[in-house]
């Protein structure tokens, strides 16, 4: 029972440790420039002096921030006394590479050692010639815990959860499930889970009824029925359900835990909210970089496949400023006459660009969270036309005024003053209503929502001004 | 110790709930929808009647999603029927009106049967009159928590934990320590926190020493020492701590809690990763607000407020703007000549600005989650620099041969083409060392690097672009 996270024999000092000194940017940095050195050096007992204390976050960090060849060193040097876990936490760019220096066989001796929920997230990012490899050198009873989460879709719940449940039938008492959690532990034979906060309580078919918090069963005496002390507000998830969802539903719910069902409603596993702390970085992360043309592996990817990933976005991109550019080429005998438009008319296409990324920063969040349903979609959109025609006039007048003074020809102020207006209420609506249409047709509002509003924005920015100015100053 | 939590008279249905269904959007409109036909008929017991079965999470995004008058309504009809928790749960900007409708009186009724946390939440959010107010009306016992947690610094780990812990002196057993938990749920005098997942094992001057997770205490024999089973691998975490640094060492170190002690040591509190998980969600989002150039509460904040908050963005971006005006201003006397200037010039600012902007949100993001330290980050503006080239040539020479085939004018296409390839290295150079560079002077890089970037990457582009075209057409 107490297993290697609570008896940490290598721990060099007996006191705790504060947790802030380690955490800023300086101390790994200094750690990266030793084992730099020594990796330099080829001082191998340096090296393994270095890695022997590391958490394992902390070795994951490290081989991340290391270059290929000193990755290779540091792997022939000490991989044996690196804790396994780190493979769980590794960057999948870089765990691709690692795998590749240790071999599939010591990938398997470390997967083995791992919890079930870890190793499942090492091997499905893996190969399947490579998956069948290493599944096969997995001790039987971990893999068949293994293949059976496997059997999950990707990304849901059945892939999130822990399989080993603690769980006790109705009839029991207080007593009779402590006595039954101190004889497993004492024979080990039984997989009793590491680590779990509750416990729930399941009827003859296996389905869950009730949960009992730890702290609830210690502090009830023991006669008293399990049943009289459960909660029945248990939420029951499928192991089907999109991980997204269960996050949304462990956020929306304060949960804490949830339990897992298979398709017939019986318990087949319990996620817990540190499995879904991953789940809701993961989300986050996969939204600031949809937003901003890239995708999630960026950083660690080698520069050839970056510049691949980012080349399809930016060709979009092309498009539509070609499209903007089209536009412009109709006027081009007005340009000619009027120069003063060529100058200025990058400002209403870029102010309108800009306050249609604000609004559609705040939709495609709320979208992301749910905080945007149907019933309040429509008012979402109105109040952001409104907040760009108040933001219009502001700055139609400014930059009316900006344009009469530099150029010395009011109605030139007039005609970008009007079209600052008519741009930003475009801005706002186009901003608002994108990713509300690409949600409702089913396209990731992160992803292409932005092209959309900048050929917009461009498109009537350019048209409108250099229309008005062909139309009022020539 | 059974609180309400556990014991749920009002729950309906007996059966657990799947928890699916309810996640659709279907399910929220359909009780907004009730609810809004309900308010507009008057019927206060139909709106009672949908009201009474709500989750607290529930009731708060229903306020949320109904405008200010039926917000009132609702409240006037059904507030002494909602759970008090939907205060902690409901979005600012609608909370002060809430708070204003419903009376301070009754907010501190029910923010007394909140736990401390929750509280401090709400507290911390009003204005300083209003919180002595509330303050006064709240019972002595839970006031005086209270105030201590808000004597700790606004987003420190004193405001985000939980006063109320379960702590066993070093010299107990498994068995003295059930005892003690069972008697004191039995006599209800000691605050015996509601739900908790470990003991922390305090010496005699209330310094943490080790700490026992409730698995592993149940599965012990009565006899065992406490401290036979304790881990020692215990994370102490200043008061003072930032809430981002707490945030950022859970999911560093996969913690499930950390200790929480004040200056010299001594255990104040405990966190538990379900409130680590509110800071993570709220720094995203503040991440992915600010590069958006919005602020948090944006989305429910009244149309007037939204523009004032989003003017200074938009007004710092008009700025540049002009300063790129300013720079296509030099060549006029170039796009008289060849008017195909005007028409092509933005293609090369706007390709600039979004290989920037990729460039901006992978290094920003890794900024954000500590992946970028001083060890990488050379590294890293190499690579994006080498990005720039490989994307710049590519669509230099796609761009080259539209410009030629569109104007027939080959030199032109070379111009764009050289513009295209500086324009896109300058970006990736740009990009990665303009947040670099801000995070190094203390900057926010996720406010303030767009702005910075698109003044960089329009100058550039246009000067570039313009410059070469004079130099080689004219």
């Amino acid at each position: 029972m107490t297993d290697k996270e609570l008896k940490t024999p290598e721990l060099e000092t007996p006191e705790p440790e504060m947790g802030e000194a380690e955490n800023r940017v300086g101390f790994e940095v200094s750690v990266v420039g030793d084992i730099i050195a020594a990796l330099d050096s080829e001082n191998i007992n340096a090296v393994r002096e270095i890695v022997a204390p590391l958490h394992y976050s902390d070795a994951a960090d490290l081989l991340e921030q290391l270059n290929a060849e000193q990755r290779r060193l540091l792997l022939e040097y000490a991989q044996d006394i690196l804790d396994p876990e780190f493979l769980a936490e590794i960057d999948e760019t870089v765990r691709d590479e690692v795998i590749e220096h240790i071999g599939l066989d010591n990938v398997a001796e470390a997967l083995a050692e791992l919890d079930t929920d870890d190793a499942v997230n090492v091997i499905e990012e893996m190969h399947e010639d490579e998956q069948q490899q290493v599944l096969e050198a997995i001790p039987e009873a971990d893999r068949a815990l293994i293949e059976q989460s496997l059997s999950y879709p990707e990304d849901s719940a059945g892939r999130l959860m822990q399989r080993e449940v603690m769980t006790v039938p109705q009839f029991w008492t207080v007593g009779e499930t402590i006595d039954f959690m101190r004889e497993s532990a004492e024979q080990e034979e039984w997989a009793v889970p590491g680590l779990f906060y509750e416990i729930i309580v399941v009827d003859p078919k296996y389905f869950p009824v009730g949960r009992v918090p730890l702290s609830v069963l210690l502090s009830a005496k023991r006669p008293i029925n399990i049943t009289d002390i459960m909660s029945d507000e248990i939420k029951l998830v499928p192991a089907t359900m999109d991980q997204e969802e269960v996050a949304h539903l462990f956020r929306r719910r304060d949960l804490v835990s949830a339990s897992v069902v298979d398709e017939v409603g019986r318990l087949v596993g319990i996620i817990t909210i540190d499995d879904v702390v991953d789940v809701i970085d993961e989300e986050a992360e996969e939204d600031i970089m949809r937003m901003g043309g890239v995708r999630e592996d960026d950083l660690y990817s080698a520069a050839i496949d970056t510049t691949r990933s980012r080349f399809s976005w930016l060709f979009v991109n092309l498009i539509t400023a070609i499209a903007a550019s089209l536009v412009i080429g109709f006027f081009q005998a007005s340009i000619e006459q009027i120069v003063a438009l060529a100058v200025l008319m990058p400002i209403v296409a870029s102010m309108g660009g800009n306050a249609g990324t604000q609004t559609l920063t705040v939709v495609v969040r709320a979208l992301a969270t749910k905080e945007i349903t149907t019933a309040n979609a429509m008012r979402q959109v109105g109040k952001e036309s409104m907040v760009g025609a108040i933001n219009g006039i502001l700055f139609a007048a400014l930059m009316g005024l900006v344009a009469w003074l530099w150029f010395d020809i009011p109605m030139l102020g007039a005609v970008i003053a009007m079209a600052m207006v008519i741009n930003l209420v475009v801005a706002g609506l186009a901003g608002a209503s994108i990713p509300l249409f690409l949600e409702k047709v089913g396209v990731d509002p992160a992803i292409a929502s932005s092209v959309f509003l900048t050929t917009v924005t461009d498109v009537i920015g350019f048209m409108v001004f250099l229309g008005l100015g062909t139309w009022l100053l020539i």
